[in-house]
């Protein structure tokens, strides 16, 4: 509801084009579906052409399918993300043009072509452990019509096999940098790149890891500069962040 | 135990009404059954028509159902949380009109007509996640003879959605705002209205959301004033406390 | 900005009684006053009589004098918390009338006769040290128009003392219960009394207390129905949220 | 390995009556067995007849039976805790005098007639729930000799159960009080009677106990005199020490 | 208020010997002194000769300097505890006879002679800095009349300093363990005496033993048996528990 | 020291234009100079024209304005951080033309002139005690050549202060907002603004905020897409970063 | 890449042994082999005649597979760590020749001989269920060449079990032990042996253990010098580290 | 008390060289000297020559300045840590050899030549900050006879600091790395080295850094193998154990 709406329908109202009542359900007409458990907003998705997203972890089956129909309905492509196997297999009954990335947990449901860009968003992670999460910032970041490139298992334990690969990461408009356990590796990134780095930290690893809390610790007291951090384990976060800073104009 | 409790006992002895044992008896024999593993306190309940409540989490099925027995013989409503549906299972068998809400985890079994007010509590949540804990307080406020409105999945990532049901909030005598993750929505209702709004942290989330203590942290660090603040999914708590305050005369 | 306010607006608008560009600068002209540093809310003051706030704490003392000058300018009683005694004595050569708690760190300037509710809050205590934190509460609830019991030192260390004034505490409409250290007093009022409780830990204590976490920690985990908890030391908010309590009709 | 100990043997050496090779032997030779994973110590066992122990938890099954083995061989009554029904139905085999309670988790194996102290050890628990607890602390005791009077579920919440049993609880020598979730029972007991109380923090509860933690705290931040503190969920622990203390003489 | 006091007030009114008004005054009438900011229990003290008692840290100078005042008028022994040099200066104005143990923070008031236990408490303490501590329970011990022998800085890190003064250790009835830094004395001494084991956990140290939780947790898991924990830091509490199990007849 | 560098190293010496050892000597010889207590890296700054940076805490008096003369030297522009007075003073005796911004704590040296951006970078804060930090990101912005917008004291408390500079906010390319206490305005604005949001944590607050962990917290589980957080109080990492992203061709 | 290495290239360019391109290449070609999800470090292996070592933890089975296979074709002795029993049965069915240890979690591959120092590794554990991690920490100290000596279950709750294997321990190189619960053996080691001690926490215990939290932080705190600490349950740090410092020439 | 000492004890009695009283006297009388408030051991200084090491934090002035007499008699070099200024002036008016360094907090009284060893230790920092810390390592491990090479401010963020220091660093026989705010840097050089890591935290940085958590968590953490940690800024407790490896022959 930004205030040039409000000043059109104000006009409207002035000029007599509509009646107060109608401008007051319009004030109030915000542009999402109510479904009783949950309220859609397809506000970003109609303006943009971008995918609706759901974030499946903590709704039941029945919720998340309904809501996947409900997107569907308006034709938009859909990613469902922490989607457990047993939800695809409902939504593919449904729709069976769905897709099923098992090591990302994401379910992608694609009606339109994707134009993709010509920079990319290289997507680094410091071991093979790490795949998953850095497969679900991945997977978002192509659907929202990103090029990625993926760099895995060049964490700082083996550094010369960051370096090997330092100047495809150099050349990303933003980097992705995922790692678990020490969670080092963004930080040695920003050190060596001059462009924002993501740091995702994972909750791979054991002990007084705590869960990611190390990784996330780690990444928010880097001393490189150009650094920020998001949620442990929050691939689809920083694939959404990255595709903003990659599509700035 | 009240004093006039005292001051009648008292007055009896002195006119002979009764004994020095008998009275002794009284004074010692408070409101509550000994079950050997659980007292079981009608006090509160005989008094004014609540329903007894049983918090099924850490009890055995047996220990569980045999105190779903003793109240039952008083005749009151019931109310069980936390309850699993094996539980139920074998309640049912005893009582075939005990009702489950599997969603909000409580079983409920009811013998006398409730009565509810004519304010209502509106409980809001920030997600569809959250709605397990929204159903367990909405049960309990109405069981406790209250009326409730839903407003499910209203969080602040996407405010507009709170805004277009913010008359519906404004009117409760008190507002239940249940929300995981970031737990933004209470601080939010509480600087837009001017009633007591009671605070429930949920456990949805993942990474650094610990179980429900970043979603605590923020209710409790909560600019806006009128903000209070149950235990982590404490459903329960939160519409009795409600109940407290919408029955205020 | 209610929606009794929009159609207003727009009812003008439609009648001509105003233009497009004035009612496009009331939608935006909220009332607040822009003073760079600050944004300064007379709303729910102008409307309701209720005295104006500020928190001082992490405020220069500059910033805290300008504000309370500009509220002053506002004819509002006055209530700045966390207010050192140096900044009292620059509020105090301005505006003489101004008083300052030194045990609740507060500076109050009386401009208004204040009407005390019939009904009155208990403040509880559990020790001597609490006294700050409740005198904090205290002060607010008494500025905003509510007669305060206050009952300090009722600890359940001895728990006795808490029986000798247990009929006065029942008798409030809503209790505060303020306690440090193991902080179990308000469970032991919850369970003894059918009011509302706000429980307010304070960071009295020491060692494994860690700054209130105890005392916090113990009040969300009550078994005891009709508690909620606010912030560490944070007697204003209870205060206040006590006062929307007291103020039901 | 006691002074008077080392005096005998040096005593003996000394007199001739053992070469410095066996002096030197024995000075080593400590009274326990080598398994190779495990060094079992009879040493206070043989010398007070007291029960042997083994902590069934994060032994392996083969491991936990070979110890159970060897105390036998040593004819002593023998207490498992935390045993699994499945290590019971391995000993029950070996030796069909095994009893296995299921609520406390432990094994015991009774070779030898157990004589009860006249004075006895009150075990108190705040909820149902904490039931599992307070009988691993029972039955510990009880193998160790002592009389045990158990007294559940009379938590703060509802404290006038606690008082109907306050005289069964100040006869005892020492106390122990079991509580999970805000942990204020031991303070309260602790308030009103002048016997040491041991507290038992229980892991019982949801949200922020974060397992016991908020238990924990509490009772470690007690005001009340006379408390102190073992693990979350030791009952072995609170037993053990419970029975040194009531068999003092 | 023991139930033989409830019953003798009830005989009274049976026989006459009192009307009911006073019975309801006595009944309500607990022997404490209401000061206002403070109620001073009396209770304890004058049943058994032991001293008064004041925790003074998080007190006004002003309203420790009362309550001490107050408490001198009942003839009693005073201790206050955690009170700086300050307060001892005032104190000293009033009674000249009062005593201050600078390591140890207390102010001591004697009025009446103190006769030891024949038994004794040995105090141990890992370092040099864990003295102020120790000296707290020490000057409490010996204050409630107990016995007290000190052994000081025989931590793990040598452990053949512990041995050297073993026997006298194992003669106490029970024994105060003070640590700091990793906190291992405790278990060590449990694991070579039969005697119960007070440990106290002090904030002793730096970097990762976080203001004394990790001797805390070390010492709440123990694997030796017979040790229980009071708060960080807490000498008082430790020396009464001690002595009131030294006092055991 | 990229690829091309090492290939224009080898190239001159296959064609004889350097010897080994010089080639040697540059491939070791990297872009900074050595101090013995501090190793300045001037490799970015010749390159870009940015200024030199320095962070004051935790260095000494005498090491900061070491570092800052050396700097000094290379003609750059000077931003030192966490800076005190004192180091000022020192400063301003040798370079006349430093500032302070006592807010911020940064000194800065402007030695060029600064072209700055045309799209601008809005910074936000919630409170007025935020300031400070934003102020560092600002002047860091600034001196890095960004144009900046300052919104201060918009919270979520009095969310319609948020709104009366929504379109301001929504026109810069990349948002810096500034939060302590509940932490909630970057997920609000993050749901109302389709731009990346850096979110910057302060320790402002009391009680449970735990010096900023709680503000940390809701940001990192914040809802909304396109947030990352950097480390508490670090302005100067969010000015940095933003930079990155405005200057994004 | 060591400097001798850029040397040595250096200089066969200059003599025209070879062209820039394969210099290039060679200054990037660093020994790992590229497997997509992995990059395997064949570079210390080849060196030194050691293990190849792989982490399973958190890698699918199909990638753990992979990289083993590509291992074995490198001719050497592998380890993997953290491998579960169905890893082992697809990697037996490879190479035949591969052993599983259970207790440890450790998969091997031996096909070369391996020489052991003469001097030896000490491992010695607090309790039978420390005994998982010392196997790992024993298995990776032998497939690495060293000696070992295994002492389990001396813990300092029975510390004559330690004395009467103290000298074994003394003629160690450097000893690793590992201990959970309280964590008190390697401080208890330290003060008693001049030798490096590797502290390993292990997760045993349960309450307030933290999962190890407790042990660690009492091993990080330990008074005793020569003690240094590893990952909690990180048995294969310990025996990696020990094997470096046992084989300093 | 090694075993070799029992054995000539014993046989001095057998051979009548000695009677029971004086052996026992002896077996008892352990190599320290008893202060009363603390118990000095001069054992391992008088077999190796080594300095009197004293920790003074948490040490009143007069304790520490009585030891540093003690230990001055015994002809020892003596190390003072974590001595204040004021300490040292005390000291110096005693013993005018003594020397202060502020950077580490140490005392220094240098009575013996000390001969260094060929090997040589090197010690590395992320920052200046962290050079404290370090210098603190330095000296121990000069004072214990190690040559030290010192390599400071070679952290992450500008990685190409460290690979100019790194021969340096390779050709030491055991590394101390030293790093505040992120730590990353000893696990970079474990994966750069074959050599023993011996990981310090410092408590330098802010924010989330919580006094060198952060940084302690990352070096447990480490993915690189050989790397082990000692307590937050405990430089002695590294530069001790450096000596103990450099100097294994």
């Amino acid at each position: 509801m930004t205030p040039e709406h409000i000043r059109n329908i104000l006009e409207d109202v002035r000029q007599g084009k509509q009646n107060v009542d109608a401008a007051m359900e319009q004030l109030k007409d915000l542009p999402f579906t109510e479904m009783g458990f949950a309220k859609i907003d397809h506000h970003r998705q109609l303006r943009t052409g971008y995918p609706e997203v759901i974030f499946c972890a903590g709704k039941t089956l029945d919720h998340a399918e309904q809501i996947i129909r409900l997107m569907y309905e308006h034709q938009a492509n859909i990613l469902a993300t922490r989607a457990s196997e047993e939800l695809f297999l409902r939504v593919k009954k449904l729709f069976p043009e769905a897709e099923y990335r098992p090591d990302a947990h994401v379910i992608i449901i694609r009606r339109h072509e994707i134009q993709l860009t010509e920079t990319y968003i290289p997507i680094v992670t410091a071991g093979t452990a790490d795949i998953a999460v850095a497969e679900e910032a991945a997977v978002t970041a192509e659907l929202f019509g990103n090029r990625v490139e993926r760099i895995f298992d060049v964490g700082v334990a083996g550094i010369h096999r960051l370096y090997s690969r330092l100047d495809v990461i150099r050349r990303g408009r933003v980097i992705i940098a995922v790692a678990g356990m020490e969670g080092a590796l963004p930080g040695v990134i920003g050190g060596l790149v001059d462009k924002p780095v993501i740091a995702v930290p994972t909750s791979v690893g054991y002990g007084a890891n705590f869960s990611g809390l190390s990784a996330l610790l780690t990444m928010l007291n880097s001393c490189a500069a150009g650094i920020s951090v998001v949620n442990i384990d929050n691939g689809f976060g920083a694939g959404y962040l990255a595709s903003l800073i990659n599509k700035i104009k």
